[in-house]
């Protein structure tokens, strides 16, 4: 048996003292050293504290000049960042460590957690989709997390705007784990900062990212892992094609994650990344009943029936209003009433903006008070 | 062997005299005689004539009293009514009848058809969909049926309002087949008259009724398993859970055909049906392309190559001609003998037409004098 293979068969023991703990902050944040190497340093050297000394000349070794490890004033400062957010450290061997995360190979050996992390130990499905979703994807995103979490499942999602907003929304009451791309304590998008502080406070917020870093575009593939390998399974609710959704989608694939997705019209864009995806062998969802029976384990009777809070948000008029109608219509035709729910705006508002739009030409009536995008 | 077993090795024979047809056609009519029992009394009896003689003496022994044949003043009317609607009588076993038709086990003896047989040759696809269908649906339907006789397919449909009357449309310059479920001079729904005649005068209207029989609620079930016998596939384009387009494509996986669905939006209660048919396992469509790479022949393997009964059509020449051959030819390499019969021109014709397709680098010679489309 090779050293590599063995090491899979050998659990990380997780640091015991405040000073471990330092020195594995301290090892996970030195230059190049992402999480494989990190497990590989710790297993090879016994301690966080070994690696650390002996980085340095194994550097030097591999011709790489003037390499230093983490200087500790910088783990110092992230120690204190966290203390400010109420911030917790989750240690990859701890019990406090997601289970599912564990798992992967490319686990991340440190997460930062504000919130509740006794929910980490719940059911978990994640949904992930457009941030610039359609009014039928919002709902359908809604739906679904309202339903999982009544059936016991708690939603993991990324935070962003649109279907990931939808989702933690409708699940904030009954579970919702919002793993963030930058610092556990950065807010991104701004527009989502009480959203945020409502997940930190029924739920729960997640990162492997350093206190306070701003999230990158390199952050969000690596942030889209530990979506899915919190998660039993991933929901695509609504992405175009060549999506980062469906990229999330094929990694959890890889992680031997049960793919589901809702389709859509063929000749709605918003759904080509879905329709890919079922036509590819993932199962096509139409209610929360659908990811249930696709899991490969049924869930435990976890059963929470409160209802999820609706949100308010800012009215809006004029050329707003109308973008925002128009990002809401596609070419399936939706309720005129559900529109102006989706908005939050009042009948009074949407009404002669719908006017305006229709006499434009942008979009069309249907019987039964239903509009959509004119083709 | 059973008597059951040899009956499905024994081909029919089909009628060659008028005074055969005329019984032929005189069972098929009578009482409690349907495609099975059709076919066994052939086989028991030799003839439709000896069958016809035996038929009395039969439902007597069974307990039928007073049974009697069809009378021949009905077959006479009916032949009549068939003159005058120029329709040809195709009957199971001809050089004429449907071959894929002939394989199922409950294949019509007779069908009575108005317009040009010989498109019953190309490779078809079936696509059926809900009468009362959304704008977009329409829309899919006419995308679907021109892209698909673009590329050499025959549409076959049921003449219903709805997907029906846009996939015929699209399709009557490329070759289409409407499937009565009455009389095929008897046009339902009426507002199809027109679409009717252009049929007739460009494709091909088919029925297994006789003529001038109203369709009833009973005959549309029965008319589906022609629509999906006669195609390689069936394309489900827009349908409502529990409608009739379903249980078309369960009778077409039965028949061994490629079921295909059009996805929608969950919400949208007219595309339920055919999500529930890609989640048992039809094939996701969203364009043309996805139907034929889900067929399991290519199209020129599809091509019905026994010797065309009727010497039809007018000489192609030009671009009409490169057209016809382009449409004829696969991947799969097909004889160029067999190609100029298909085409029924010469290959005075035919030859300088490949030289100018070859030069242009859209077909490709093979050993053997066989012919092929450049990957």
């Amino acid at each position: 048996m090779t050293e590599e293979q063995l090491s899979s068969y050998h659990p990380t023991l997780p640091p015991t003292t405040e000073e471990d703990r330092f020195s594995w902050l301290r090892l996970l944040r030195s230059r190049k050293v992402g999480p494989a190497t990190f497990r590989r340093l710790l297993r090879e050297h016994g301690s966080a504290q070994n690696a650390l000394a002996a980085l340095p000349e194994m550097a030097r070794a591999a011709g790489i000049e003037g390499y230093e490890i983490c200087p500790p004033g910088v783990i110092e400062a992230e120690l204190k960042a966290a203390r400010a957010a109420n911030a917790r450290l989750l240690c990859l061997g701890s019990a406090d460590f997601p289970n599912q995360l564990s798992d992967l190979s490319d686990a991340p050996p440190m997460l930062w957690a504000i919130g509740d992390v006794s929910i980490l130990r719940k059911p978990s499905i994640a949904m992930v989709g457009a941030r610039n979703c359609s009014s039928l994807g919002a709902r359908m995103a809604r739906g679904l997390a309202t339903d999982l979490g009544k059936q016991g499942f708690v939603v993991v999602s990324g935070l962003a705007r649109g279907i990931d907003t939808s989702a933690h929304l409708a699940a904030l009451s009954t579970g919702t784990v919002a793993v963030m791309a930058g610092g556990v304590d950065v807010i991104y998008p701004a527009e989502n900062t009480d959203l945020a502080r409502d997940i930190a406070q029924s739920g729960l917020r997640l990162s492997e990212q350093p206190m306070g870093i701003n999230p990158q575009a390199r952050h969000f593939p690596r942030r889209n892992r530990i979506i899915s390998g919190l998660a039993q399974a991933v929901v695509v609710v609504e992405a175009a094609a060549k999506s980062g959704s469906l990229i999330t989608a094929r990694d959890a694939l890889d992680q031997g994650r049960e793919v589901l997705a809702v389709p859509g019209h063929p000749f709605d864009a918003r759904a080509a990344g879905c329709n890919l995806l079922i036509r590819d062998g993932a199962t096509l969802v139409r209610s929360a009943d659908d990811v249930v029976e696709a899991l490969p384990q049924q869930p435990a009777d976890l059963l929470d029936t409160t209802e999820p809070v609706e949100p308010s948000k800012p009215a809006l008029s004029g050329a707003a209003l109308h973008r925002e109608i128009l990002s809401r219509l596609g070419p399936s035709p939706i309720a005129e009433d559900q529109l102006i729910r989706d908005i939050a705006a009042t009948a009074g508002d949407v009404g002669p903006a719908l006017v305006d739009l229709e006499l434009d030409g942008q979009i069309q009536r249907q019987p039964g008070g239903l509009l959509s995008l004119t083709a």
